[in-house]
């Protein structure tokens, strides 16, 4: 049914409840939309109330950026709690713990605008207006910080619907209705897919794409990851992206490379699913081949490069000292090859370079230890700054391997020098290194990076315990 | 895909964490549940916490009725809202009623056993076992309102993930896989089914059973409504239960009859599914059957006997003279019948006879009079007293034709004297009706039983508003 | 879909051509469908053609017995191949053996009624009204040899039509539509399915159940197989029929017994699926359960008794005297148990009463030597007397092992004295045995009883090769 | 289920089987396959068979051009029917007339690569290679008419295996397998599509797709139409194909216009499908849009060109004297506009300027009229010489108008000047328009191409019967 019954039931209620509705005429969209609102939370006719939710639904989504904010902040203030009543009930409740003064309570304090989203909730799309209007709050945000109780409003509710017992798996293959293929086109922002072909090619005999799918959002990926089959572990993203590789034969390969995880729905951010995925198609790939012993990732590290020029300067999330420290047994190749003397200085120099590949071999050590001083050290909050690392380590993997000019591209460049990472899932330790992770946010490491990290704490002692 | 990969995935993950969960050891199974509820809500462990959750899950379907209400009431208590942390939050918002401290209030607010149900929800099966947790609560209910703020707990929860937007409508014949058509017979509690083969009568071409079902609850239908295809308005129950009734052409039904629908799972009373369901099923109705002009119940009027009785005891919601009143055009027939000078001790006597319907003249009228009554006039707490009127007159429907002697089922009859009655849905004017009856409580009555109740009215004066 | 577009095409092509149609109004119902047939043949307008095409068809379903024979006389007769024109197409391809002279005579040999079938299984249903025409045929066909050309005819065609390829394999279970398993109920003859429940059992964890389906002929099972998962080879079929058997778990069994084979069409006899189906069926069984190690069947010995018991009157296919020297080791226990110094008649009597299997001990080893002999000697034309033999045997696989009062049923009983057999397919030896079967009719036996025969053979030395 | 049981079974056998064929070694391909037919024709093997068929199967996919004609050679020959044993067994009929040697002479007269073809068809991707086999006869046959039986028996087989109820017709949308769909663009050939963009745009809501496809050919379209959902008859094809082209709300549209329609498996040539489509496809689009009324094509006139140019030179279909005395209307202005006298040397040269199409006021009149000569006059054997309109006639549809100019692309330029004619299906009439056209190959017209028919006949009178 390519309709939902319930969209084609409520499209015929609200077609006849219409005439019913006495639709504000205002020109003002904001102050239409908001007596709209209003009418919404106060309506019992359900033909009624249900013609109003998906004219507000519709409102919503026509409304351009000026007139949402102004919307939001409306949302905020008139339906937000009644300071008077909560405080009136607290009073009540305190005089009287009763079941029904702490039920008056509870009423009180819920905002109504939580009672409006779910009544919005029903219209037809409905839940896709409000995971629209949740990315448009997110945005607003980082200057518009009073629009926060919305959006913890918008996060609990979605947080309910979007409970993982309701996501469904499916495998993503040439076979897929192309209307999905060409989302996947759209939403795939950490490889970006130049069209059909290279599409194509990614979804050939040896590679693997899963995605997460809502019955209320049907034919929308909610997140999907992207994996190649392969040999060995790759240290280099060109080749897993190249559309004219050859194909390889999947039931001989040792390792699952997950090289591209994407959330789909910005509005849904916060509603955790990427733990899931992972390790749901870890199963379904054990499943299909059980030769596959190696899981990893290859992993962009975003905010290595910024954190290394702050360090430069002397502050960020690593400090100056520490990380010059830690270059100190590349000081004179790099003074050799850029004429500076500060290391850091010098490495910027190099990394500014056209080809910076080309000193590759004065490079790639001194960028590795700064990567795992980076995914180690650089904290934010009491919590790695690294959010892909947060991630990764919180699902329960480890860090694996460092590769420095992995992905040359300018975007990747900017973000980390073009260094990636791999992150390895071992399936008997996952839960012990989330435990570890999430108990004392102990980053587990491969043997080779221990060794390497002794050196770095040789070089740059720990001042104060890993986690602040 | 039979098992979600959902279930699965968190077997597997549970089959790991269970080593590492120190499971309480307790004999007694109650305090044993209760430490794995804490432990559940303070986990942090996600494999540890799904095996927790599944651990609470499979306990919680274990216990005996003594273990669970002495659990529930454990809820109830240990996992209730903080009378003195809710009071603190609420002096601290009245101070400063900053964002911060209006979210700590809506935190101490929320009773922990809501976080915890949440997680329960996400064990294997967990949405069945709280399915299942409140049937049992509302079995309890009446003997220990304690457990009304548990009750209202689970139904919070259970109204926000059975969302109408999230049910899957589904036509039932016997096409459908057998095991689902077993719970049929078994949910089927109207009018039983006697075993497959009258199961099979029930699914033939002038018939229709339509369910809806939930992703959480795979091949359990949450509630389903058996449809007959005929020429007129049924006034008896009988010939459409006839399993060996030939079968007509549906082709050439101008009347479809709902003559049985059935809630299914008890644990969502209060989620409502009927009204949509109804609605959808006339939609889909009208689209396969053009020529269908007359959409009609054939009800249980579950209450009337014993409105009745009471009234004959002077009593109940209809009082004792109103209803003695209502028979004064049948005093004397039922008098030489029966031997009684009282006419409801009369009726009740010849209806206590071996086969009442012998006295079909004497006692129809009196029967449809006093039917009318008790739909229009017995209210209880200021609604309807009949369950199932107040369901069809808030979906929009009118009360359409009254039948005596419908049928004769040892149960109906004990229930109503064997009436039935005839609800009808007119597309154009369910928005309508519904309205009238929210907003005043208003029963709307076919034309010939607005003749009627004129009559009844003369009399038996209303002595007060419809709607107390 | 549940009606094919086509069967909707056609009738709306048929109801349009029907008003054009000249049908013929012949009261004569052999006359008429003759007559339709003739205008079948000759028509060229598509929707004439397509309404004659199912008004024969429909004719032909409604024919009663005496008719139908009476048709197939005429279709034998009037659709048969020309003599004279044979003989002169015969005679221009001798004078003159050009590609034109050898289609010419191609095309006088074809018989019409070929092209006559063909277009009938154009009409809606045509295909399943030519299976039940050859139902019909087979069974006249021993009592009217004549109509063996319009048997090899059909075969001919339905045998291209039902091709492997164009069959899907599916699993049955308690999920299947229950339509379907009401045919299952009805088409299983080996052991009768006495009800729902009866089958509910069949189909539960340790059993599993697949048939053979054909787009033709949606919803209607060609071919089925029930399977027992168990830890040894049965030597009894009451166990595994048994409606209140414990379920076992399915993952733990080393055995699969194929207990019941059915054919559900006549009509496709010759047309071979058995084969296909249970070499697929053991690959899905292998692939679900990798712990089984034997694959056997419980198979019914249908001719044995028969063949007994004209052995006792000195005939049938295993003659007089090879079976009573077979017994000469068993002559005393016989004639004590029963008073009849001829050890095939004592068998006989004792066999006849009441319960026999009371005489198990001695009647056991009798019946296991005779039904050993009788696999291995009872020829008829050639080949083994026993259809069942044949089947396995050329499918593949080895008899493995003879049970004694295996089966009490009274069909049973009468068939084969109770004895069931049971054959084993071994993968690895499955091509190997066809082919022995097949080169020389080689009866490929497991070791106890290879030991067993040369004990036969002794007592019965094998006067002519194996094959005849 | 994506590989059928059917090849992974084989598959299986096959593998089990290779060891004990005892494959030719020959290194001449021809020589090798023709000896692995010869066996395969023998084999009793069921799995060497099998085995035998997928590797003839492989080795005919794998032959170059040359020895694939030498194959078929081989096979034309080797496996033809055997003129001795023919002719012995029409004798031996001839004696002695009974089903013996009726049968006999049935079998004499079968070649035996008929069976081999059967056998063939069993293997994995069996009906697959023989439709490609066939593909290559056809191409070959021009040069090569010896192939002429190989060609009829293998199109007698697939004409039974492709058999029209065995066919499933599929809307094809944004919404089909990607894969699919990518088969799409590739067998477009009426109107080719430039890629996935240009796909989008003729799968739009404006627009419909239809295909059909058979069990043994999965994922692999026979046949698909494409229909564009407009208001009125489209005179050219551009507006149809641009990309840009804004969509229209298909519920308002009262015209259904097929302009593309694509046979994809040249091996299938003979083998009918087209008329089903459109008929069925006709019945969706009726179902779905009630108020479509004109069902048109916008369809090629492949030959035109030819014929013109032909009759310029004296000859051809038409003839040199008819086309030049219709045209007697126009002499002047095209002598004036080219300076010919003669006016299709006039006419011709116009048309070979870079822009026609600025002549047109000139040119189309002449153009239509010819156009109107060449699909009423031209015939070849009897028939009309135009495919595209013998299609479409014999399908019951009526030539409704003539369209200059309508497609100006390199390719209709060349094939008809430009010129396109629609086609149009009116329910009612299409079998009385069939039989019309099948009787006595009368071409129906629309009105106002009947009145031009008159004036075209009163310049130039038929001389002879439509129909030779």
């Amino acid at each position: 049914m390519r309709e939902s019954w319930w969209e084609r039931f409520l499209d015929g209620v609200a077609d006849r409840g219409r005439d019913r509705l006495k639709l504000n005429a205002s020109r003002d969209p904001v102050e239409r939309v908001g007596k709209h609102c209003e009418a919404l939370l106060t309506s019992v006719g359900e033909a009624s109330g249900t013609a109003l939710a998906r004219e507000v639904a519709r409102e919503l989504e026509a409304l351009d950026d000026a007139a949402r904010l102004h919307l939001l902040q409306t949302l905020n203030v008139r339906f937000g709690p009644d300071r008077e009543a909560i405080l009136r009930a607290a009073d009540a409740y305190r005089t009287e713990p009763s079941l029904e003064t702490f039920l008056a309570l509870s009423r009180a304090i819920e905002p109504p605008r939580q009672e409006l989203f779910r009544r919005i909730n029903r219209a037809p799309g409905g839940t896709r207006t409000l995971v629209h209007l949740r990315a448009h709050v997110l945005r607003l945000l980082p200057e518009h910080p009073e629009l926060g109780p919305v959006d913890a409003d918008l996060l609990h509710l979605l947080g309910s619907w979007f409970n993982p017992g309701f996501l469904r798996l499916e495998r993503i293959d040439f076979r897929t209705p192309a209307n999905l293929l060409e989302k996947i086109i759209n939403y795939e922002s950490v490889h970006a897919i130049g069209g059909w072909d290279d599409l194509r090619r990614r979804l050939q005999a040896d590679r693997r794409c899963f995605g997460f799918f809502h019955p209320a959002l049907p034919e929308e990926p909610l997140i999907f990851v992207e994996v190649a089959l392969l040999d060995g572990v790759p240290t280099a993203a060109a080749p897993l992206l190249d559309p004219s590789a050859p194909v390889a034969d999947p039931a001989r390969a040792h390792t699952a490379v997950f090289y591209s995880i994407n959330n789909c729905q910005y509005g849904l951010r916060g509603v955790s699913f990427g733990n899931f995925l992972i390790k749901q198609v870890i199963s379904e790939l054990l499943a299909e081949f059980p030769r596959l012993d190696r899981l990893v990732t290859l992993s962009p590290v975003p905010g290595l490069a910024d954190a290394v020029r702050r360090a430069h300067d002397g502050g960020g999330p690593l400090g100056g000292q520490g990380p010059r420290r830690l270059l100190a047994d590349h000081v004179e190749p790099l003074r050799q090859a850029s004429g500076e003397a500060d290391p850091l200085a010098a490495l910027l120099q190099l990394l500014q370079q056209p080809r910076p590949d080309a000193h590759g071999e004065i490079l790639a050590k001194p960028l590795e230890r700064l990567t795992l001083a980076y995914l180690t050290r650089a904290r934010e909050g009491g919590r790695l700054a690294d959010p892909v690392a947060r991630f990764h380590l919180a699902n329960g993997a480890r860090l694996e391997q460092i590769d420095a000019f992995a992905d040359l591209s300018e975007r990747r460049m900017a973000q980390s020098f073009g260094v990636m990472v791999n992150y390895r899932y071992v399936p008997g330790a996952v839960e012990h290194n989330h435990e570890r992770y999430m108990a004392d946010g102990q980053v587990v490491l491969a043997r080779p990076l221990r060794r390497e990290l002794r050196r770095l704490e040789q070089l740059w002692p720990p001042a104060e315990p890993a986690r602040t």
